[in-house]
């Protein structure tokens, strides 16, 4: 693995497919953000404090670039696309902020989480605030059709939460589940992203459908990706802990893929651990020995390599463009995180 | 007071002008009930059982009321007003979820609340679930001016619940201050609940100004004796505590009052239980002493009654109906809630 080109943030020497993207709509994102600041303002102050808190903490802001870059590569830059931009970047910071009180987190990006320094009340009224927002934002920009795109989006993230949460402590919980899951709570937003921007750019059915498929298989992907890298000891690169999943029972493929190839014994232990909530001291490395010898991260990433595929070839009814480039380069960043 | 005519929901021999108008739309009202029940359904089970639980707990369903009300009274019975009536109470839900989460509420309407049942997580992914739903059969409806209207009216609820959150447990805070709290957190609803009843009815601009200024003026008439309830005996009734809002800490107009009408040694007494959180035994039945002292109580009502007042003349505007009548009847109900 050592001698692996590490196509991450921190190689410094060939710019990542990521940073590509920014740089090619650098402007754009720029607007981007002078709308997030521009609209989290309120005469209550403690609204752009805590928001700003999450939203200015380095985050890739993958979703929004994914609606400038999919409507510009369908030939539209008119503008619209910098408001819904940052109504997507609203609706996701809203989920994290209400993931972290639900999980009990305590560190995202690095430093302490929002329900850490302002409690979980603010953190919760926040999150409302920020999701009223972008509903107010996508009134504004008055297309019904983003309305209707945008809010079937977050009742499926939210189904897709709930669903997790019904799930979670539940070794029983299949990887159709699983991926119903996460389909919902992740690769329902991406989807939307992509295929807002084909809106925006008063695409053909055909090419928004091509921009939802890319979406969706891509923020499968990457879900899959994270779930992978929760285990490994990139994690620390990433400023967050390793095995957190674990000791909040969370069931994703890692661990469903393990229950399922494990013996007797091995199933004990995951039951003990995530039904039964006894983790004691070594278990996480147990745990991470039991994934290693089934293979379950490495199976995990060529899972998400699988969707990853499927999502490049939606973009192949595109003509060829530098964006469009880009935005199948962006597959395999996604996924590379994971090396 | 013994001998006061009660025309509280208790009273059977009298009807209260809520169940005169909830008579007059019963078959309405029954459509939005059908329209609440089928859209809370989700294949996530955790989400109707928890929403149902709230939502067939017997609410008053006031705001739904209104917006058939509003509608029918401007000449429209098309059926959007069925649909989006639902959506109000679909919102309203939501905040009262997250509302319990961020109040640590145990009781709600007599019955456990769903954040004690299913707990806090459950509790914000539902209520995220049903702002989301709603914002989706808004989209259904079509209407870009119904989307603004809701969604400007949500920004300022998550808006008003994060500013009383900051206003908690600080006795300094303004007659004003409060005004705008429970403007925002819930007067807007009702406000927009009306608005939209003009909306769909294709109300002229100055028809759909007075219907939410009735809307306002009565919500604000609604919470300001909400507020006074809180402290009144009368709250056993209503199957709720006596004293939630002081043993939390919410600064409400009767509190307001008898603090700035009080001796220094009052004050003292306000800020040790309320500030510094620091609460004995028999305290409650001091403040409601200090209260009663400065007839504080008595004064939220009669600042009910100037908006309720409001309310009803925005109504003058309107061709006399059955249908006025029972609206302006809805200003007395609310404040007479109080007896």
């Amino acid at each position: 693995m050592e001698n692996v080109v590490r196509l991450t943030p921190g190689n410094k020497k060939q710019p990542n497919a990521l940073g590509v993207l920014a740089q090619l709509l650098q402007h754009e994102m720029n607007g981007v953000n002078d709308v997030i600041l521009r609209r989290m303002e309120s005469h209550v102050h403690l609204i752009p404090q805590l928001a700003g808190h999450l939203i200015n903490s380095g985050g890739k802001r993958l979703r929004p670039l994914l609606t400038i870059a999919t409507s510009h590569m369908c030939g539209y830059d008119g503008g619209r696309e910098i408001n819904l931009a940052a109504c997507i970047e609203f609706i996701h910071t809203a989920t994290l902020l209400h993931d972290d009180v639900v999980d009990e987190s305590n560190l995202r990006r690095g430093q302490a989480t929002a329900n850490t320094v302002w409690g979980n009340q603010a953190s919760v009224l926040v999150g409302d605030y920020l999701f009223s927002r972008s509903f107010q934002m996508i009134a504004e920009d008055g297309s019904i059709e983003v309305v209707k795109v945008l809010a079937d989006t977050s009742t499926a993230l939210s189904e897709g939460e709930v669903l997790q949460l019904t799930a979670s402590h539940d070794v029983d919980t299949s990887e159709e589940t699983y991926l119903r899951v996460i389909d919902a709570k992740t690769a329902a937003l991406f989807a939307a992203a992509c295929k807002v921007g084909g809106i925006v750019a008063d695409a053909s059915k055909s090419d928004k459908d091509a921009l939802q498929s890319y979406g969706r298989n891509l923020g499968i992907a990457f879900q899959l990706v994270d779930d992978a890298l929760d285990y490994s000891a990139k994690q620390a690169t990433l400023r967050k802990a390793v095995g957190d999943d674990f000791k909040e029972g969370k069931i994703t493929l890692p661990i469903i893929l393990a229950y399922r190839r494990g013996s007797e014994e091995d199933r004990k232990f995951w039951r003990r651990t995530l039904a039964q909530k006894d983790q004691r001291d070594g278990d996480l490395e147990t745990a991470l020995a039991m994934m290693n010898e089934h293979g379950t991260l490495v199976d995990t990433i060529a899972r998400a390599q699988h969707y990853g595929a499927m999502a490049k070839d939606a973009l192949g009814i595109f003509p060829k463009s530098e964006l469009r480039e880009a935005l199948i380069n962006i597959v395999d960043f996604c996924i590379e995180r994971a090396y």
